[in-house]
Formats: C-alpha cells, sequence, structure tokens
C-alpha cells in the first residue's frame, strides 16, 4: 500500500491535515487506534478561537459549526467575590466559539468520507520506519487482524501526546507538571450563566462552563494525586458554590453525567520535525487546559503543515518544511506562555507563601482595571492571528 | 519639645512629607541618624515616573528638576541579540525623568530650610513610645549628644528598611528573596545610548543607564554572595560587551567611580499603621531595582499621608488616617508585581530549567510585539496616575 501522506492519529490535527491535503489534491492515508464510536464521543476540549474557527469556514467544514456553535464574547475573572467580565468584542473586536472536539471530529470524519478519504480506525502496532531517508514506511496490523505495510513520503505524527510517533527520533524534551488537578463533571443542569467563568478563590480555582442549554462542565482544583470517589456529588456542589459566589449568582445543579481528574501539565518537544515526519497537536506539546489552547494548537500546527506538504510534494520546494517546526514553535510557546500565565495566576499553589497570593491578587485586579491588560488577555484567549505569528507576531 | 508630626527619617519620604504637611500648615520635625552631606550623596534610585514629577512640580519642588532632569520617551528591551524599543510616548503619550535621587533630597532639604523647616541630622538612640494613645513621643539623643523628647500628635516612620519605626508594632510580613544580586558599577564614561537598556542574556540580565552627560550607571546579575572585589573592571566590561550586544551598539568604556553588589529583594509590611504611627517608603515595602519603583512609591506614600494628616489634624476627621494603609497597600502591590514580573522576565534563575526560559522569551518577544502588551510594560512603568490607584484602578 502507498499513499503521499502517512497520518497517524484520527484527531483534529489528523483528520483537519487530511482534508487540507486532499484539498490541494495531495493523498493521505489516516491510521487510528480507537473505533470511529470512540473519536467521535472522546469529550476533550470545547472552545475553539476565532483564527481556528476562520480557518474551519475557509475550507467548507463549519456548516454545523456556524449552525449550533455558540458564540462567546467574553469571560469572567471572579475573585473576592466580585464578578469582572472581560469584553472580548469590546476589546478587541473577536469572540471565540464553544464547540466540543467530538463534534469537529465528527464533522472532519464524515466530511473526509464524502470526499473518498482513506481513514483506518481500530489499527494496532504501528511502526515507524526510514523517516531520515525519502521513502518512510509504515507497519501496522489493520482491524482484521493483518499485518500491513504503508508506504509513503512523509509521515504526520498527530496521535497525541501518547503517541508513538514522538518515539521515533529524540527530540529535546521541555516540560513542567503543576502541583494540581482539576476535578471536573458533566452535568445535567440548565446554564446559570452563558459565558465561562474562571474563579480564584482562596480554596482554589474553580470554573463554570456551559457545553450546551441542557448540559454544565465545571471544574475545581484539586490535589494532583485526587481520586474523584473520594468526592461525593454533594460535596462538588457545594465547593463549586463557595469558589464561583458572585452576587446575583446561584449555580444549577443536577445529576452528574461524568466526573473525572485531569492532570495538567506543559510540555513542548522541540524540534517538531525529524526528517520526513513532521509532529502535530499534542504529540508534540500539550498545554494546562486553562488557556483553552490544545485543540487550537492542534489546528494552527496543521495548517502550517499542509501548505508546507503542499509545497514540498507538489512543488518540490523544501523551504516549507524547513521552517515547518520553527513557525510553529513560535505559537506553541505563546500559548505555552499563556496557559501558564493564565494558570499561574488563577490557582492557589498548595505551598504557595503569601505573598504570592498577594501578588496574584493585584496580577487580577489590573488586569480587570487596565484596558492594555484586559486587551491582552483578550487577544490571546481568541487567538493571535495566523499570520501574525508566522511572521513573528507583529500584531 | 513638641510638634504635631514627628517625622522620622531624612530620605524622599520623610522630607517630602514635612514639605507637603507645612503646606497644609502643619508642622513638623525631622530626625535624621546620618548627615545632611550624606544624605545629599546617597547615590539611589534615579528614575522618577510622571506622576511623581506631575506632584513635585504642583508643590513647587521641580524648578531645577525640570531644568537638569532627563527625560526619556522610552527604554529598549534587548534579547537574543535584538534591541526593541517600547515607546512610552507613543503607547501612554508619557515618560520618565532621570533624576538622581540625592537631588531629590537636596532639592527637599534646600526647600525645607528655606521654608524655616526643622531637620535634626545626626540623631541617635530613637525610641518612638505611646504610639497606642494620641500623645506619642519619641526619644532621641541629639547632634550635640543631649537627651531629648519630642511629643507629638503622630509619628510618621518614614526611616527606610533598616529603620526602627517599623519595630514599635508586629505588622504581617510578605516577602521574596531573588536567587540573584546586581553587581553595580557608576563610570565615567559619556553615555552609549540615551534611554535604559533592559538585556535579557543567557549569561544573565544586564542593565545600561545614563546619570548624566559624563557618568554612566550599569548592572550586571551576579550570584548573591557575590564580593564585588573579585570582578576586575575588564571582566565587568567585557560581560556587560557581551549581554548588552546588539546591532550598532558598542559600550562606551570609562573608568570606575563605584563598584558594589545590591541584593534584590521584595517585602512588604500590613498594615501600614498602628494607632499612630504611620510608616512609608522602604520602612513599609522594598521593591527589587528593576522596575525602578522605590522612591516613586515612598512619594505616593507620603502624598496620601499628608492628606490623611491635614483631614486628621486641622479638621479632625480620621476617615483619611483609618484609609491610609488600604490606599496605600493597592499601589504598593501592583509596583510589587510590576517589579518581580519585569524582574522575573529578565533575570535568568540560576537553577532554572529550560522550560522557564523557553517562557521568558517567548513573554519578550510577546511583550515587544503586541501593543496591548506594550502598553501594558508602559503604562506601569511611566507609573499608573495616582487617582486611578487610589480609587481602586481605573486606568
Amino acid at each position: 500500500m502507498r499513499t503521499q501522506v502517512a497520518i497517524v492519529g484520527a484527531g483534529p490535527a489528523g483528520l483537519l491535515l487530511s482534508h487540507l491535503l486532499a484539498r490541494a489534491g495531495i493523498e493521505s492515508v489516516v491510521l487510528e487506534a480507537r473505533s470511529r464510536a470512540y473519536v467521535e464521543q472522546r469529550v476533550r476540549a470545547g472552545v475553539l478561537e476565532h483564527p481556528t474557527v476562520e480557518l474551519l469556514r475557509e475550507v467548507g467544514l463549519a456548516e454545523r459549526l456556524d449552525r449550533e456553535g455558540m458564540p462567546h464574547e467574553g469571560i469572567s475573572l471572579r475573585f473576592e467575590g466580585g464578578d469582572h467580565r472581560i469584553d472580548f468584542a469590546g476589546l478587541v473586536g473577536k469572540g471565540i466559539t464553544v464547540y466540543g472536539q467530538q463534534e469537529v471530529v465528527k464533522d472532519l470524519i464524515a466530511a473526509r468520507l464524502a470526499d473518498g478519504g482513506d481513514i483506518r480506525f481500530e489499527v494496532s502496532g504501528v511502526v515507524v520506519e526510514g523517516i531520515e531517508g525519502d521513502a518512510p514506511v509504515i507497519g501496522f496490523v489493520d482491524g482484521d487482524g493483518q499485518r500491513q505495510e504503508l508506504r509513503c513520503d512523509v509521515v504526520a505524527g498527530c496521535d497525541g501526546f501518547h503517541g508513538i510517533c514522538r518515539g521515533a527520533f529524540t527530540p529535546q524534551v521541555f516540560d513542567r507538571e503543576y502541583p494540581y488537578a482539576w476535578l471536573g463533571i458533566l452535568a445535567k443542569a440548565a446554564p446559570t450563566h452563558h459565558e465561562l467563568v474562571y474563579a480564584s478563590h482562596a480554596n482554589g480555582f474553580a470554573l463554570y462552563s456551559m457545553r450546551s442549554p441542557e448540559i454544565t462542565r465545571l471544574y475545581l482544583q484539586v490535589p494532583p494525586e485526587t481520586d474523584a470517589g473520594a468526592w461525593s456529588d454533594a460535596q462538588i456542589w457545594d465547593e463549586l458554590g463557595t469558589r464561583l459566589t458572585a452576587e446575583g449568582f446561584t449555580l444549577n445543579e443536577g445529576p452528574l453525567i461524568e466526573k473525572g481528574v485531569t492532570g495538567m501539565r506543559s510540555f513542548v518537544a522541540e524540534p517538531m520535525r525529524h526528517g520526513r515526519l513532521f509532529l502535530a497537536g499534542d504529540a508534540a506539546h500539550i498545554v494546562p487546559p486553562t488557556g483553552a489552547k490544545g485543540m487550537n494548537l492542534a489546528i494552527a500546527d496543521v495548517r502550517v503543515l499542509a501548505e508546507a506538504l503542499t509545497d514540498l510534494l507538489v512543488h518540490g520546494d523544501e523551504r516549507g518544511v524547513d521552517r515547518y517546526s520553527d513557525t510553529c514553535l513560535r505559537r506553541v510557546w505563546r500559548a505555552e506562555h499563556f496557559s501558564w500565565w493564565m494558570t499561574s495566576m488563577l490557582h492557589v499553589a498548595p505551598h504557595g507563601d503569601p505573598f504570592d497570593r498577594r501578588l496574584q491578587l493585584s496580577q487580577l485586579r489590573y488586569t480587570v482595571a487596565s484596558r492594555a491588560a484586559a486587551t491582552s488577555l483578550a487577544e490571546n484567549y481568541v487567538g493571535l492571528p495566523h499570520a501574525a505569528l508566522d511572521g513573528g507576531l507583529r500584531t
């Protein structure tokens, strides 16, 4: 079996890359370890940046997103009992769209299959070889248990943080583990508020968000080793009420659909390319979820990669692939910094001294009071323009 | 001996307070441990914020400042070999003025003495008593070795970080020591550049500033326990050249007039008032010098204090003194945060991991590229308006 681009992983990065390549007349095959049903149900991120939405519109993938996505024009920062709205629309003239990652994945799979795209679900034993030459080979076992070989010009590693592609070379690794985690719940409760609320309370961080007119998604900062089962539903609602408190805000409660603990880490592998292997999305970098950047970075990566591969495979021009890693890493580090900044400003460090807490509160007060500071938060949150970052961040 | 306000310390805070009180018809006596010559020569801070200059003008203290002070309309951030100017004038329509703290002190002493002000130099053995009642007493030994008693309505503790006033009660202390110090030199060398240059180099931070058309002031980040004598002049110039490097920039060298190592710390005592004792300036808070905020905070404190004491002593209204600590602490924590932010962004942590350095560089690139981020730096550096901060920072 042969294709031009072998894509490992059918998450947003791999599927969008396949779509973008097809538009440029480049063939690809997507290999995915899980079933179609699994990836279409996997609840992950839910915030699309402005440039992400623009890109999805540009490439014909936004029909349902435009119908069902929920545009948000701001967020609230809540601390010391006060609620402070950061007005994205007023500050930077743009907003975000709440639309689950699994919905993006459903749209992408439907589009690829309608276009005759080749996605192989439930493959196993994926092995990547020959990336230092110009004829890599991917070995795998298909859904019927047959060993297969996929010959290609280029391999795109879109297989996530736990994927195998990053292991095919030894990038330099930069990482940070945070001394806290998120206890997240999905509840059948009508939204209390139409935008996201980020609360920094002395007890710790809390996040309120809506997923649909019937579903609320909420998070509590907890110690990293927390067992979700140790928190009763009543305790969770009680603590959420405490941390999210503000005048005129009463949290709507409802039955829990899901409950789980997520770790918080920052991770970057450099470079994002080795020979004919290109990493994209979580395979190359992880951000803590506070800045809502994970899926958006993955999408930004494959936009750059699709253009670079078009230059290489259609025009024989290597300049794009040679720049790929540096171009992506500028945006990646911007997002790593923003995510670290939001995380550090809002969470209570378990062994933090009172000096740290005072700095946080001063930072929060300043961020909501200064137009410049609020604009800085807003422009990062809604997403710095792809073109500005590619060209060295001239905003 | 009796006065209305006994002021301990003849630095910028104590002297300006005495001046402001005199304008309101309130008597004060200033007690200072050092000689007049000593305090007039003591080289400390050199950057006056915009609101500081405005205040000094308003109260008739800016005649020489307006003639000899050097207005700067920006600073440079230098990293990865590039020079990036933050254009204060263009971003916020204001600038800073370079004018040594010792010049401010000279002007203040001259003004007080011309107005018949009472400053006692070279006093020792100062003891503050009775601050919990309404008739405090300060005991001290005057310059002639005579023990004296100064009865007063209010004591202003303007005696710096190592002063005795803060010890008269037990405020809560917030502090942070940084794992680096500054090796500072004063050199007889014509300025290489007309504005301050803040450099973040892999070897560590460096700061270039001019003090006059003949004198340059330069700093290098060094380990905290550094002995200034261990660095030869040639080594210092060499390292400054390395860290401050940029296209078209050649550092003018010259003989060293002074060489010393300064520690870096953040410190805040809360509250800043206990009974009839009011702390102002370094007696209550210290910032690392990176943000150039120390003297400006001291001046902002005594502006608030002079108004509060006028209300108390002229009109019998206690509301101002009751608000004094909270009002000042809002500005203090803003400056603590800004100073910590500038310091952390520019210095290389000795045990910092590569992740930290990547975050710093992303932050620096963003700060110089984003108008919002540059404006945020500029508005803090030139000084947030006194009125805005007093009223809860509505900028």
